[in-house]
């Protein structure tokens, strides 16, 4: 669901990915991983994520107090791990983006 | 699915909602030219959006040339109905963060 923020300048990561035919076992475990371990990282503000197409597509933004928090998750050994499965075996397309918010509006959140 | 984006810099707009149970014919109707009029923007780069969960929450980014170009899109006509509508009818809660993007990394896109 929309997570609350404070106020900006803080960053975002667009995570836009479209999920090979993998071993579901193997997938989860680490995506699993991946969703929960940020929340244990200096830095971290939280996670928003939508469901997949049924072509394998979804998006996910995951906010962050800093570039330096952004870039320490990027060298964690367990997201090495998964950096590398996600571009070898799990994602025939993929972006990533790194984004500094500028302003945000918002109600209800 | 994933688009093409230039190098960076340039932006992105991210768009968390939550719909309320509303009169769909209407809510299609102006969703739809939201989703089809940005491309006759000077300075729009393309738009990923991801399925609704069950319980009504989307996320969307739309991507653009500069700030400028949001700006603009922000103040047109049938927009400017479609924020209102959103604000009183359709999103009990929202957040739209406006952001730079400062890199990038892709693959297969």
């Amino acid at each position: 669901m929309i997570i609350k923020t404070p106020n900006p300048p803080y960053y975002a990561v667009i995570f836009s990915i479209v999920r090979a035919n993998v071993d579901e076992a193997e997938y989860n475990t680490i995506a699993e991983s991946m969703a929960t371990l940020p929340a244990q990282q200096d830095g971290f503000l939280g996670f928003e994520y939508s469901p997949e197409t049924p072509e394998g597509f979804s998006l996910s933004v995951s906010y962050w107090k800093d570039d330096e928090a952004i870039r320490r998750w990027k060298q964690h050994s367990e997201h090495l791990i998964a950096q590398k499965l996600g571009k070898e075996k799990w994602h025939p397309a993929y972006a990533i983006k790194v984004a500094r918010v500028e302003r945000a509006y918002s109600q209800g959140v």
